[in-house]
């Protein structure tokens, strides 16, 4: 396996991009990606596209060869588009990984890309819902917002969480995005305004989801040999994991676990031979704020049924024992399903290079953490600054 | 790159596979080329499966880790759904090769599959519409029928193809999935009755088009070197290209080639070295009789212009210079456009074993040819027997 680089990124804002279409937003994406490599589009040997449920609601498939032919890139190439749920994104960028690792191709561009803010709320409850067995859990009506209520609830009994834990996840996301110029909310929210907003799904509260959202992100990748030639701060790749957990909630031992995160970060750990000790920033699945306590113990960051007192104490803050979410997270940065996994790549490249808006000190290793449905498919990215 | 071959085929017929789910389909094609493969299920590394549109039609995304639990695969192993319009099942086929070829798994698990009698031909011709270019072509109400008619208007006025031609190709593909129990129509046709159904988008009648179909198509693939312990009969795959082509029929220089077969063929003969003249036997796409003239001229079976006058000649019967399709291909085997790409797979495994119900005599070499949207995705396979 050979040791893979990132060279480039690129993104668009995570907001409300009206007048723009997928196919806009994911070619100006990959455009700003290709340039911060310094590369030619002609050099690209092969493009994955992570999206989600672009079909459903626009009514647009086959959209990888699509992307490619806006952006001009050669015919010989494979262009593939990649499907699991929210984690679209981060396989599209760990099948990227793959071919260089194995020396299959020298540069790769990844992008992930979701157009939502011209469907109606219910076209995108539909679509969302599409992440379910259609054949069990999916037709008794259950939600997202429901599936993460559930695992609340389960939480709370189980571990003592409280509900001011999930807000707080709320408070401190909102607040990192205030300085995030991608980010859809950039304006500071208390708890006593997270604890009042609207129920959606008890316990969870408006402020405890993410922003329906229109974005895209991109990522050129290459050996790290060669690195250096394109970017003068490349970041390494240490690992780059793809696990599969339960499809029904009522299939799960223990519904507070996500097993494909435990999984994934624990085979990510042993590869890149660190602990989750070792992760100065993260930027990990906060779907719903009870995502983000179940991720951080998923993750290894703290102990089963601590993640909400974690929280409590600040020690996910910038400047805490393990900085989690310091671009505002799903839950204020947005949540454009198919492009989150690249976004969040994005943001900590931003990081290890230093040049984020919201840096955390000396970050050296960061952690990128993405979810699909109901947990059924997890990347988990241990990302490293050259020394 | 190491070698790869195919140890295990599983299908489902292509035809109404009424009170069968996605799922089920999917699982059982997958459970039985597992069982071909005489291997345990717990030994699959990763899964790739190809879809098209099962979430326009069935409102079900997320289908691989959903198919993967359904059949009790691992949990720490990646499992992905690919897409690219008809060529789905192509590309899942390819990404398990590389996972071989590349070192990185020894057994992979590679599926196709599409659920699409249970919506009505109204949603049908919506999803298939998605592969279109939606900010181009596809808002002018441009449908598949009427993309291969504009083909075969052109092919017509400049090199004489005959209306005769297209039907020669329905009346042979109908004759031969009369032996195939696998094939949705089981019946010979006559030129007559070719010429004399409903007319669909002149020039192409109703005879002309493959039909709606449900179906599912698995294999299972490992590194050529131990193959031999899990199938007496192991299939060795020579090359396994995937290109990129035109998303509007405008930006085409000549609308009577697809770039994407073309230069996927050229990079298949090259890396096998091997040429159009040592095929024994394919199976190409002939979503309509014109695209399978178009295919056989690209793929370098006949010179440009000269598919038509073959077909008139019985150049591509069993027992012709270049058996075309003897499974009945789209046509009259079938089409449900996520599976077919494996299909295929399913039909060439069968020929080169020596165990097809339409066997092509002594059948070594076999091609495989599928392709997605407007041409904008290609896949092409050669298998080769083991001597």
């Amino acid at each position: 396996m050979k040791e893979v680089s990132i060279i480039g990124i690129g993104t668009t804002p995570f907001n409300i991009l009206e007048g723009k279409s997928l196919k806009e937003i994911a070619t100006q994406a990959c455009l700003d990606a290709i340039q911060d490599a310094g590369l030619e589009k002609e050099s690209i040997e092969a493009f994955y596209l992570g999206n989600f449920i672009s079909g459903i609601l626009t009514g647009q498939e086959t959209i990888a060869p699509l992307v490619a032919n806006s952006l001009g890139l050669p015919k010989d190439i494979p262009c593939t588009k990649v499907e699991g749920a929210c984690c679209s994104g981060g396989i599209a960028f760990r099948h990227g990984y793959l071919l260089v690792a194995a020396g299959l191709a020298k540069f790769v561009l990844v992008a992930g890309v979701e157009k939502m803010s011209s469907s109606t709320t219910e076209k995108n409850t539909e679509g969302l819902a599409s992440a379910f067995d259609q054949e069990a859990e999916g037709r008794t009506g259950l939600t997202f917002p429901g599936f993460f209520a559930l695992i609340a609830r389960r939480h709370m009994h189980q571990y003592g969480t409280k509900i001011e834990h999930l807000a707080g996840v709320s408070v401190k996301n909102h607040s990192n995005s205030v300085m995030n110029p991608r980010a859809r909310f950039r304006k500071k929210v208390s708890m006593e305004e997270v604890l009042a907003s609207r129920l959606i799904a008890s316990p969870i509260k408006l402020y405890d989801c993410c922003p329906i959202s229109d974005g895209a992100a991109a990522a050129v990748l290459c050996p790290a040999e060669i690195a250096h030639q394109f970017h003068k701060k490349p970041i390494d790749i240490l690992a780059s994991v793809q696990t599969t957990g339960y499809s029904t909630s009522y299939d799960m031992d223990d519904p507070t676990t996500l097993i494909a995160t435990v999984l994934a970060a624990q085979k990510a750990y042993t590869i890149s031979h660190l602990s989750a000790q070792n992760i100065d920033v993260a930027e990990l699945h906060d779907c719903f704020t009870m995502a983000e306590i179940v991720d951080s113990e998923d993750l290894g960051f703290f102990p089963k049924g601590k993640g909400g007192f974690a929280v409590e104490e600040g020690l996910t803050t910038v400047g805490g024992k393990i900085p989690i979410n310091p671009s505002g997270g799903l839950i204020s940065k947005g949540h454009p399903v198919g492009a989150t996994g690249l976004g969040q790549v994005f943001e900590i490249v931003k990081q290890l290079r230093g040049e984020h808006e919201n840096q955390v000190k000396n970050a050296e290793i960061g952690l990128t953490h993405n979810l699909g449905a109901t947990g059924q498919v997890c990347t988990v990215n241990i990302l490293k600054r050259r020394d």
